[in-house]
């Protein structure tokens, strides 16, 4: 049970984004930016990024989500799951770059405090080609999901366990973004709210 | 030293989000709207969660500048620079309303893990008073800043000791509000990079 009344058809962040979109178009301006935009860092690789530290918070609905957006911009196949899968378990044996397993090293580090990234981490990165707004882009999503998944958990979400539900989302979101799809449940959610 | 070249007169976030100034404008809405928006908690209050949550994050530069925050809302005298440490020391002792020591405990569980977070916590804090909304405010607050304080330490910014600084820009984002004046030295900064 939810620990505010959240719209019980709404799991997860959309829940308490419904409840308050005055907060919500920033908080999905920052993923859409940051996962979505423009980048040298793949979607693929941005949302791993996402998905390793929600996992590490143990946020089920965010590596869930995150997780199924990454398998979807990686191919949606089979083998693609299992590269999430693997990153969520340990990401030194994932079939992913050099380059992002530096990234996730730091991605890491942030997840538990920002001050443990070392001047070594950060050139192990550089040294695998990483530049410095991937570098920024890492810390900052890191440091978002520490963000997107205190909200989740700590208001109580309703966080499904149907790993078909992420799928079919995920698909959704990593065609159409995180804006177009948030914009949708926030406008139903303010009609049936007023109807 | 920060890991990636920030400029050098920006200290804290201010660095960070000039290097990035996409990201920087939703960042600072999250917090315009939460921190001064329209809200039954007082802005000395809101500033209080901040402080406190980046106060445990061990984030020099952020519990400083909205510390300093907080005491020009609670009256700027040294009476209120006093709260201001207490809640930052023992919130349990300080001269702040039950209701604000209530949603202070929410505030630091979910520093530490959302899911800590309990209907008894929730419930007490009701008891004092908090509506649907503050609590609400005080996850996202609570969360929001340990994303602020990661972003803060994982690029290793400089963050100054002086406490005179922190209190006279304190005193300028207490009046003129964080969108304003990011905006100006977002620009400053801008122009200086093309120049």
């Amino acid at each position: 049970m939810p620990h505010i009344p959240l719209p019980a058809d709404l799991p997860g962040i959309r829940g308490a984004m419904a409840f308050r979109p005055e907060t919500a178009r920033p908080l999905n301006q920052i993923v859409e930016i940051l996962l979505t935009g423009p980048n040298s860092l793949s979607k693929g690789d941005r949302e791993l990024i996402a998905t390793y530290v929600s996992s590490r918070n143990c946020t089920h609905y965010c590596h869930s989500i995150h997780g199924a957006i990454a398998a979807a911009h990686l191919g949606g196949t089979a083998a693609s799951e299992a590269i999430v899968k693997q990153v969520k378990t340990d990401f030194t044996q994932a079939e992913i770059s050099p380059k992002l397993k530096a990234l996730l090293n730091i991605a890491g580090k942030v997840q538990q405090d920002g001050k443990l990234v070392t001047s070594a981490d950060v050139e192990t990165a550089r040294h695998e080609g990483a530049t410095d707004i991937e570098i920024h882009d890492t810390v900052l999503i890191a440091a978002a999901f520490c963000m997107y998944n205190r909200y989740v958990d700590g208001l109580g979400t309703h966080q499904p366990d149907d790993e078909a539900l992420y799928r079919d989302r995920g698909r959704r979101v990593a065609r159409d973004g995180y804006v177009t799809v948030s914009e949708e449940y926030l406008a139903n959610h303010a009609a049936a709210a007023h109807s």
